[in-house]
């Protein structure tokens, strides 16, 4: 009963197999195989455009290095006050940027309100050098919280990049999960709706260290290589981040865990909502359930062998959560089988 | 018949199976696992101490951060003129020192020359700020001409250190070609003569991305834990790294892999001392042999499938190449085989 | 009627005759002269300890460098959520310091409130390397809305960075109006509370460039040498710097123009107080007075020649404002006159 | 008889007359004011073109901020072996651009050998990331050594410059040393030549502190305000900079005080011509003298009253000082004065 992260997972057969299957031989270093190159050419038909695929080997690495092509001196990128970058990477995109800074939007949800991020955006008046210019604006997909933004909300959040001539990133760590949601293609998740830069990741979703950044149009990343090998993740064999890639892709893998994973949560859901001693903290929209308990309930959940994580109540939500109840998150992923969620809600009744 | 670099090989068999056999199951991320931990312990029984192991992806990364660790305001590190953190990291060690200076110091056969080394540091004599203050100095080990340093000459390097109070640091890329040619411990190698960090490489030799930085005082790397998040190189499912340094490990196969890597290039350099057609550059003590021949050689060995690199002469070689010659570097590894070294070696009659 | 800030001011005239008095000469450069030294000792003498100081060129530098010299990977320092540092340096402490971010801390009137100090530090559990580490905490003595910490109030605060083993330091842009306000020693309003680290600002106060950089604990400045240097702000011929904090500290000029700067801050008050048009916005305690009045009174006060600028109301008090009214800042300095208070006092009757 | 440096002189009173002058009244800051929009209007004139002016305290920040300018990721600057940007600033320009390094480049007579430097640059293939990227091409006139770039010299680099697209900077320290020796306008001795930015200094040559980063073309430089602000180098009562320059170019107060200088070092280099203990190291061709003489000397002329430094051969001139000699540099300014200069001669003799 494994629902700590999708990062406690392991990694899908197939992906591993093909790791094993690529192991001998001889093959061009740094991503110049023929091998990287089709794989990249696989992120191509994906995204049913030419875009530029950097492969990296942390997401925290793939949204830093994103900041970092888009970088400007005094520049202020804006994400949600509970953004993985802001909240969860050490200042790493603080560091790769020099100092580039984040300010924080609120939003319900764990989503950026508009109407917060054009408050936020206009604190930064062209030419007022004291306070700093805009940079960038970065969107979580699926989001810290398990919620997405639908696609008119990404096109809104779209508009406003565009207005401000501000470069649209997507914080992808779990995109798939988000996409088979949606039910959407990568590109009309993205650059249809106006985002410029995805962080592609894989790791969570059935890879070991998969990660890809992606320039919808290759010429805003055209420093990267640069900055990627500054940045020291320019992997030397890299054919083995592209081979976890190639098994992903093949046959939609990558599509069917998600969905595996998203379906877990739903059931964990549903057993929630029946549930008598929990309720459902907020609907849960990819491979993330939140959920509300009597803090009584944890020891014996976690004596059964429950493993999960407690969580800070979202700005917005504080107050959904009594003094006697804690906030607990339960993430499925690929690994997750439906036997342990049945265990898990049955101690939930 | 592909000698071009041990980054060009591929993955030892049972380095992958191990990573096969752990992808399932659940398993604490971020390197808190008890499986990482038992393979930090295996380092501590390698180092004969109790050293602070930290997995990274890159062996720029390890260099970086090891510079990173110790870092100073107007900082200059000390490395051999053609150190792979000078010539190849674009950079990188200064990214992540925010500047701080790598100073070429020449010595012969690819090793700094302590004398040189003396006037260098000298150059920046204490509280004169305008020039900025010694900050480490980092030796490789095998160097990125095939030598090695004897047990002797880091000492003379350690003293130095030691005198301007300065960490000592060891690029260990080909830490276990080396180790194998001097037949020494890790200890012995390191931080009984004085060093006290050490880059350690296990990708060039079998692995696919498994580097280590180690410190040998764990309190010289206490800051490396928010170092390394900040510097995104903390893999989340980590216990891959950690499985592909398990099977490195196991029954020596660190060791035999760079015997057998260093007995190829004996045996190429050998052939190369007999052959007709090419001399021996200078004598090879790891996996690298370096050969001069005739400039029109090179398109027929090419033809006949052969793959390597033309080498610019290191600056205290320079005059051993005539004008019709060029110089190439043939690099051995776990994965080259007899029959393609002797098919080679036959081209040179 | 020139309200808009002390720096809009112009330079003592016995500062500026110092200046010229030793223009003439030669004098060893970068700080390390008989003069410098001199003055230095002042700092000592005012301090009632011996202090390491540094002379720097902008107040951000000081502010900058203040947190440079205490950095530490990943860190967070924390400030009020309208500090100058956060607010109108353009991202200098982040640039500085390499990334290390600077975490907004709630609290009234202008003040860090020791309560949310405590919730903001303690989002960063000791080892939790995603969140980062704590740093330091900062103060701004006087405040940006011209209010002033209670000594008992410095002390509160000194004792949560105690605690937390953080270095406290304070942006004394106007420590001088702060100072005679509350009719203080230096010493008293900083080492003796648990001030580790002084912006001590005289620009504002009557000089035109001169900013120290004074370390209560010499031993924890140690490194300042070369981050100033580094910083590009070691000045060759510092002497000149020296020479205006020579007159500012003689005969205790610095402080009779603080208090002649509070007072007319204070007659401004009294007149607000007692305005038909406008009211006071909160108590000014420094040389710094908010009124709130009529929108339509703006454009009448400017034609009639008053300088001044209208302010974001800082969140604690958003309300006191109605949306026909305007908050405006009117800044005092040494060179206000009391004519001119006067002249202004009218045209709001 | 000071001869250290020209940053040991004083301040012509001219420019200190004109800081007290302007002391008096309130004046936009950070630049804005009319009175700084003039003084850069001057610097229009003087270039004969509309160029961007930015303000900053020292000789470093204004190479460091040309350098932060045009930064790129894994950028490699080529300066002069001997630069003071290289040798002088404490890893300051590395520090602004986070890392670019500076790669020295060798020549003659303190000046870049343009062989030499296409053979650096040729060191940096396009799209070989290991090696880093070309970035920006930076000379010293005058040179570090007192010798100057004739016109066609600053041409032949630029013409390098323009063929592989990157900018050229002129550290102008001794900028008006250089131009009256030549005999040339700023346009002729700059962007006629294919300079494109220049650190403009004065405080060398009278002023106290007064640096201007000149950018040729605007556009180059059109992220400098942030840039700046964010480097702490904006300076609040920035028209105490603009006055300096105000009175510097007044009446061409700042080329007779060059013109003097330069005659001052001309009187020096012709006595030790003449000289039966001392002899000329190489030609003198602006404000700086470099003078061999036997070791013990060296004693006798300091009791005597002179202050001078001892300097480390040049290179490319080691060599032209045998074992019992030492070389000296003797630096006038406007502040020398003949007798002073014809007292040291005597002792000389």
């Amino acid at each position: 009963m494994n629902f700590a992260s999708d990062n406690w997972a392991g990694v899908h057969p197939a992906i591993s197999k093909n790791l094993l299957d690529i192991s001998s031989g001889f093959c061009t270093p740094y991503g110049a195989s023929d091998f990287d190159k089709n794989v990249e050419q696989r992120f191509n038909e994906l995204f049913e455009r030419e875009v530029a695929v950097y492969f990296v080997s942390t997401g925290t690495a793939a949204n830093s290095l994103a900041l970092a092509s888009v970088n400007r001196p005094g520049g202020v990128s804006f994400c949600h006050r509970e953004a993985h970058m802001l909240e969860d990477e050490c200042g790493a995109p603080e560091f790769f940027t020099h100092g580039a800074r984040l300010a924080p939007v609120d939003g319900n949800n764990g989503k950026i309100d508009p109407h917060h991020l054009k408050t936020e955006i206009a604190r930064f008046p062209p030419n007022f050098v004291h306070a700093g210019q805009p940079m960038a604006i970065s969107i979580t997909q699926a989001t810290e919280i398990g919620t997405l933004y639908k696609i008119d909300e990404i096109e809104e959040i779209a508009n406003i990049a565009k207005y401000y001539e501000l470069p649209l990133h997507m914080d992808g760590a779990r995109f798939a999960n988000a996409l088979v949601t949606l039910n959407l293609t990568p590109a009309e998740m993205t650059w249809k709706r106006g985002v410029d830069i995805v962080s592609f990741g894989a790791t969570k979703n059935g890879c070991w260290c998969a990660e890809a950044l992606v320039f919808m149009n290759p010429e805003m990343g055209k420093d990267l290589p640069y900055i990627r090998k500054r940045a020291a993740q320019l992997l030397s064999k890299s054919r083995f981040v592209a081979a976890q890639f190639d098994a992903y892709f093949k046959d939609d893998l990558w599509l069917q865990m998600a969905k595996h994973a998203n379906a877990m949560a739903e059931h964990l859901q549903l057993g929630i909502v029946n549930s008598k001693i929990a309720r459902l903290a907020w609907k849960a929209e990819a491979n993330e359930v939140f959920a509300i308990l009597n803090k009584a309930y944890i020891d014996k959940l976690q004596k059964q062998g429950a493993v999960f994580y407690q969580w800070n109540t979202p700005r917005d939500k504080v107050g959904i959560v009594n003094e006697n109840e804690v906030l607990i998150r339960l993430v499925t992923s690929f690994a997750t089988e439906r036997t342990e969620v049945e265990r898990f809600l049955a101690l939930l009744d």
